[in-house]
Parts: structure tokens; C-alpha cells; sequence
């Protein structure tokens, strides 16, 4: 317990008016997507059937660094944002470290992640563009829900693809979608080509993020008016979250202290980029030091054990082929509880930062993660997302360095959700019966074998 | 949507110092709880067995309106205080109403409701006094859940008794429990006395918290070092949630209004006088004209069906006889979702005002509550709680009838907590599923018969 301001928030007013786009400041930029046929570099055009018009364009802006934030988003923003940056006394406290831990409460949203920034974003876009429905695929279901809400908002029907286990794992994710209005199929699902071939070949086929992707983008491009959208993985949805980053830069000047160390747990790359990106422009442009950490679950580990190569985004190829660390996408992830970080591949711009060693990867156990989640749940009052407690991990990992080593040094981690439609995770910990995977570089040349290597 | 601010803060330093007990400027006292035996008027002292002594002179302090909020537990409330006070303009819109509709966002604290606003200050007189172990009951698992972290927070041993039917239809509230490192039971148990009576006669008995409250009482008073903690219905714990209503009276002024119409959800009574009594201070004092609307189930209608007389607070008669409007203290409530508002009496302070028509009260029946918060979920993205539904009903009620004369009034509710472990609820409402229950003049009369008339 300190005596000290605990909560950092900024005015409305100080909300800020742009995203930051890391692709401008880049020394390597991302390699082009390619059309899969032709292997041509894709230009915003070849997006367009796909995605809203504007989204197409910041995904291949290389060019400028900051990008307005429209008035309609910032104005939905107001209902969350800022969010708090807080100081963690408690966890610093039960730790017995010298570092100084600050995450930035992303839970607090009113679909209880991060993921709203960017569905917000999306969802105007595609109503601007005259589109009148959406579809999308979810995982854990943080995005289904932020993207339902969204499509609420600016007077979208959604259709959402939901990973089966997960919808059958977390039945509170699809009441929730439902309650804002959505459409919710489990998938692989029997509505689409895409879902019906993996079905005949695997009646029991749990799903994955990349299947349920294809399926959504399928809809999307049979149904007049319907536009897809995506929670991750894609540079412009990484674009809309560095509003995260962007407010703690703020926020940590009013607590007097800059980062050395930042930390996001990562699935595709979107809250590990929205939180990073924008502290990691001041180690491009001006020599800073700061570490980049991104946390990723050992049964899933694509930036530490993955392979940096073209890949599709999704298990069909409906995707433009991307250059990123990938395990393969025809990798089928554990049953793992962390739902939003079982996907195969990891974001453009994250895997050129990594390759070119502006960032680093960790990969961390269920059991740890979950360790590290209820450690933070007795110490800060806030019970975490299986995803988040990757993020918490990485962190206390860091702190406890520190104890050794005496330094105090600043952590600053963002807490990308809350794990209340999780407790039966954390019961499942609580009880024993949870178990680690791990997915070795064994697995994954394997894997890597079974899929043509495509450039 | 509109650009005008929409969300107010307070600074750490302009949380308050200071509870409001309204006890002390009451025109009419509330009567004195008696000693059951001797039908004599308690004293403090009387109470020191159950509860922490600071708690016990709180409770029946008439004098003081003001009490210093110890420094420790002002120094926790800056982890989510001040909790945002909301203008509901997506609600506005979506009813078409000219009303202004504010509410306070309760459900941000960790544990997602107002609940902890007095766990953190009991388990500290708790902590202070150099008790061990505390106890007590819950029904949804609102105060449960608060009352664990709070005794993590201040080094305390937790054992809970959650209402039967709420542990089967809520496991995740038990494993929240859990996870802040709690001992959770379901009541009735064969754990204590009163439990093994009421099981003996009524094996599938699916508890109350009246019975729940027993329980835990009589482990308390068995246990040394042990003290017993309510969440709601008693003086001091609605003086502890007083921090809502001041901090919302600042935050009004921030937005330049000030309420005419004041509305809580009712189960005990303590978020509705934490969000009332400073208003209420107005009207007393300085002769404002603001309503107050208590907001209760039908299934469970005390404060517009009940009758104003001394009754037990629990099943097995444990406690002191209280002033109040009851059901009758063996009154078996329905299974409605919102476990909160289960409870046959309202406080001593809310009775008295009542009686006095100081305040109003209106029943809500079980589906319009949550149609209600389906319409709120949907325009203003948080899902409510079943027991924040009720006052949501009441607030749309409200709204709606100025929609018809053409009123501006400005109309302030508490959201008491997010409905994010109760999405089973929705799922039955949206399914078609849920069912209303009503408890009539007749049926209060006719349970009113079967228990004695003590005083």
C-alpha cells in the first residue's frame, strides 16, 4: 500500500486525435503481401472485396506516420477512454521487487478488453462506405463481443464465426454477442465451403482462429453489402490500438517516469503493437533503449519457435500471402484457455521489428501464465484474461530479475482484458487440472512440412 | 452520440475524507434495533460479539453526520475511485427522451460492483481491532467476491456462505471467491446448527440469505478471533457506500446539473442510500425537492408490499429485532437472477424514510428488468447486472414519462455492478425462458401469519 497516485487518467480532451503508424518510422519496412496466384505485391485495390476501402489503404501506408482518428471514433472512445495507466504497489509489494510495475488497464472497456478500438474503427468505416453487414471470427470472444457492440453502435447487422471450442467452453461469450444484437455461429460450421470440408474430413474438428477466418471471409464475399472484418493480426487494426500506447506515453509523463521495459502478451500482434509502437518510435527516431517484450503461450509459439517465411493468414488460403513468423496455417492449436492467442501466425510489421531485433519474444506455460494470474488477482483486486496473464507473467519475470539485481527498473505492461467469463480456466487451475502444452521446434518443422513453401 | 463530455472524474485528492451518515440529520430517528429477549433498545456493546466495535458504533451513531474514511481504506478506494460518473446519451437517444439521464459506474471497481466500498472499511476496523477471521454471506456473490479481496487486501482469513441456489446457478462467483484465496460454502449447510435444522426439514432447501446469514453468524460467534461482516441492510454498511452519492455530487457539478430524480436498486438498501442520502442531505437541510426511487423486485416487494414492523434479520432469529419493512423474516424468496435483492427486509434508515415519504419506492417485475438491460447493454455497451436492471427499469420509467410531457428532468442512477457473471440470466431472457414472479399483499399477509408478532 502507497500513499502515492495509484491511477493516471488523461481529459477527454487529451484523448488522442491520431493513431501512430510504426510502418512510416520504420528502418526495414514490412515486406508486401502478395496475391497468391500471381505472386504480385497487392495494392490497396486487391483488398477492396474484403475489407472497408479506408482499412485497405492503412494496411499498406508505409508512408505516413499519423493518421487521424475520426471524430465519430474518438467521440465512442470518450465512453472508455482514457484508461487508467495504474501503478501496481500491490504486486511490486508481493513480489518484494525494487522495479516499478505500471500496467495500463485496458479491462475497464465495456466489452472488457482492448479489442473496442479497433471494432470501433472498423464498424465506421464500413457504415461511412455505405456497407450495411458485417462478419467476423472470434476466438476467445473478446473481439466477437467488441465487434458486436460496434456493429451496435453504428447500425451494422454482425455475423460472427466463433472458434467451437470456445463457443462450447464459453457459453457466457455468445450470450454476451447475443445480448448486442449478433449473429453467432460455432465454427468449423456447415454455412460455408470452407466449413464443410473440414467437417467431412473431421466431424469433431474443434476449430481454430484460421479456420473460423476463413469462414468469415467467405460470407463476407458472397453477400452483397457485407464486408469482413479482423481483431488482429492486420496493420491497421495494430494501427487503431496504438491509442493505447499513445495515452500511457501521456500518462507515464504524469507519473514522472518513462519505461524501460514493455510487455503485451501476443496473439496476433494488435495489443503487444497498440501498446509498444508508440514508446518504440522514440527508440527508432531517438536512440531510446527500451526493451520490447512480447508474450506468447509455449503451445502456440510463433515468434520464438516459429519460422519467418510467406504464409497464408488463414487454414483455407482465401488470405493474400504474408511474410511472417508462422508455425503454419495449417497449425492446430492446444485446448489451451487463452483463446485470443492460439493463431498461427503473427502480424507483418511485429515479425520484420523481430527479425530485425527492435523487439524480443518469450513464451510462457498455461501453468505459469496462471500462476502469474492469480498472483495478480490477490495482489491488484483484478482477475485477468487468460491472454493477459501471459503479459503478467513476462512481467513479473522481469521484476523478479530486478530483486536480484537491485535495479529499479520501470515495467510497463498493458492488461488486455479482464478474465471474468474465464473462472472456469481459473477453476480448472485452482482445482489441478490444468496442464501445460508446449509445441516444439520439432512440431513445428513437421508441421512446416506438411504446407507448400509458397515464394 | 454527441462531442459533449461524457464521462466525470475526480482527482485522488478530491475522493472524499469523509462518509455521510444520514442518521444524524434525520428529522425522525430511526427506532432502535432491540435485544429480542428483553425487547430493550441495543447499545453498541451489545453488538461487539458480532461485529468489529467500530462497526457497531457506526451502526447506531445518531449524532455525527460526518466520519472520517481511514486513511488505509481512502488509500485503497484511489485503485477505482473515483468510479466515472456517465451522462447516458447513447440510453437518451435509443428512448427519445428530453430527460438527461446520468449514471455512476459502480461496476469498474475490481470486483465489478459497489460492494467493495464497504468490504475494504470492514475488513479494516476487522484488521485494526486484531481479528483473524471474518465471515460472512452472499447471495449472487456480489459482496462474497468483494468481502474475499478485501480480506486478501488487509491480511485476512475469509469463509463465505453463498446462497445455495446462486452457487449452482453462478460457479464462477465461487471461483472469483476462490482465487482471492476464500472459503466458500453453500447455504444451508450442515456446517452449523441452523443449517442442519432447515436441511433436516427441507432437504432440497435452496437457501436464503437470511439463512445464509445465520450461518455465518453462528460460525462467527463460534470461532474465536472471528468477526461476522453483512453487505448490506445495516446502517454502516450503507454509511460506507455514501462515497458513491458524494462523490456524484461533485461530479454533477462538474457537469453543471444537479438531479431531480435519485434512483437505486433495493435489496437491503445500501447502494440506493449511497447514491441517495448525500442528495437527501439537500432536501432535509435545504429544502430541495430531488426524488428518491427505491427500485425492487416484484418477486420481493418489501419497501411497496411489505409491513413496517420489528423483525429478525435472518431465518433463525439471530439477530436483533429491527424497525423495518419486512416479508416476514421466514419469507422463501423466488429464483429471480438478481440473488441481490432476495432479502425480506429493507434497512432501518431506508424504513423510517419511507415511512416518513421522504423517499418512494416502485416493484419491477423480472422481465422488464431485463429488457431493460438489454436496451441499456445495447446503447450503452455495459451488460448490467440483474439487480442494476431494476434501477435501470425505473430510470427508463422515468425517462419515458418525460419523453410524454416534454420534461428536461435530469435523472441519476447507480449502476451497482456489471452483469458479466450472469450471463446465463440473458440467455434465458433472450431465449424466451425467464419468467416473472409476483408476491402479493395476500401472499405478505399470509406469511406475515405463520411468525410471531415480537414487539
Amino acid at each position: 500500500m502507497s500513499t502515492k497516485q495509484k491511477r493516471f487518467f488523461l481529459s477527454e480532451d487529451e484523448i488522442p486525435r491520431k493513431w501512430y503508424n510504426i510502418q512510416a518510422d520504420m528502418v526495414n519496412k514490412p515486406m508486401p503481401p502478395l496475391n497468391p496466384v500471381t505472386k504480385e505485391a497487392l495494392k490497396p485495390e486487391d483488398l477492396f472485396p474484403v475489407f472497408a476501402e479506408e482499412l485497405c489503404r492503412q494496411e499498406l501506408d508505409q508512408t505516413n506516420a499519423w493518421i487521424d482518428i475520426p471524430e465519430e471514433v474518438r467521440d465512442m472512445y470518450k465512453y472508455y477512454r482514457s484508461t487508467p495507466l495504474v501503478r501496481a504497489y500491490g504486486l511490486e509489494e508481493a513480489l518484494g521487487t525494487p522495479a516499478h510495475i505500471y500496467f495500463k488497464n485496458e479491462s475497464v472497456s465495456p466489452v472488457g478488453s482492448h479489442k473496442l478500438n479497433s471494432a470501433l474503427a472498423q464498424a465506421y468505416y464500413c457504415k461511412k462506405q455505405g456497407v450495411t453487414n458485417i462478419t467476423t471470427e472470434t476466438g476467445a470472444g473478446q473481439w466477437g463481443a467488441a465487434l458486436s457492440y460496434a456493429a451496435k453502435v453504428f447500425g451494422l447487422e454482425a455475423a460472427v464465426y466463433q472458434v467451437k471450442i470456445s463457443y462450447n467452453q464459453k457459453p457466457y461469450r455468445r450470450s454476451i454477442m447475443q445480448t448486442y444484437g449478433a449473429q453467432v455461429t460455432p465454427s468449423p460450421s456447415m454455412s460455408t465451403k470452407a466449413g464443410r470440408k473440414i467437417l467431412t474430413d473431421d466431424p469433431n474438428n474443434q476449430g481454430s482462429l484460421g479456420t473460423a477466418i476463413s469462414e468469415a471471409i467467405e460470407l463476407a464475399m458472397s453477400t452483397p453489402n457485407c464486408k469482413y472484418t479482423l481483431g488482429s493480426v492486420l496493420s491497421h487494426v495494430t494501427l487503431h490500438q496504438t491509442v493505447i500506447g499513445l495515452e500511457a506515453e501521456k500518462q507515464m509523463q504524469m507519473a514522472g517516469e518513462y519505461p524501460d521495459i514493455v510487455i503485451g502478451c501476443f496473439g496476433g500482434g494488435s495489443n503487444f503493437g497498440g501498446i509498444a509502437f508508440p514508446f518504440m518510435r522514440h527508440n527508432i527516431l531517438e536512440g531510446k533503449k527500451t526493451r520490447f517484450i512480447a508474450a506468447e503461450p509455449a503451445s502456440c509459439p510463433k515468434l520464438t519457435h516459429g519460422v519467418f517465411q510467406y504464409d497464408f493468414g488463414d487454414v483455407a488460403g482465401y488470405t493474400p500471402l504474408l511474410p511472417m513468423y508462422t508455425l503454419g496455417h495449417n497449425f492446430m492449436p492446444a485446448n489451451i484457455h487463452a483463446g485470443g492467442l492460439r493463431y498461427h501466425g503473427a502480424g507483418v510489421i511485429v515479425s520484420q521489428l523481430l527479425k530485425d531485433k527492435m523487439m524480443e519474444a518469450v513464451d510462457i506455460k498455461q501453468l505459469e501464465s496462471f500462476e502469474a494470474g492469480t498472483l495478480f488477482a490477490k495482489a491488484e483486486g483484478i482477475i485477468p484474461a487468460p491472454e493477459s496473464c501471459h503479459a503478467i507473467a513476462a512481467a513479473i519475470n522481469e521484476a523478479k530479475k530486478c530483486k536480484e539485481t537491485g535495479e529499479e527498473k520501470v515495467i510497463l505492461f498493458n492488461l488486455s482484458g479482464h478474465g471474468l467469463i474465464d473462472m472456469a480456466a481459473y477453476d480448472q487451475y485452482l482445482s489441478g487440472s490444468l496442464q501445460n502444452y508446449e509445441f516444439t521446434d520439432e512440431d513445428v518443422a513437421e508441421n512446416l512440412k506438411k504446407i507448400e513453401k509458397y515464394v
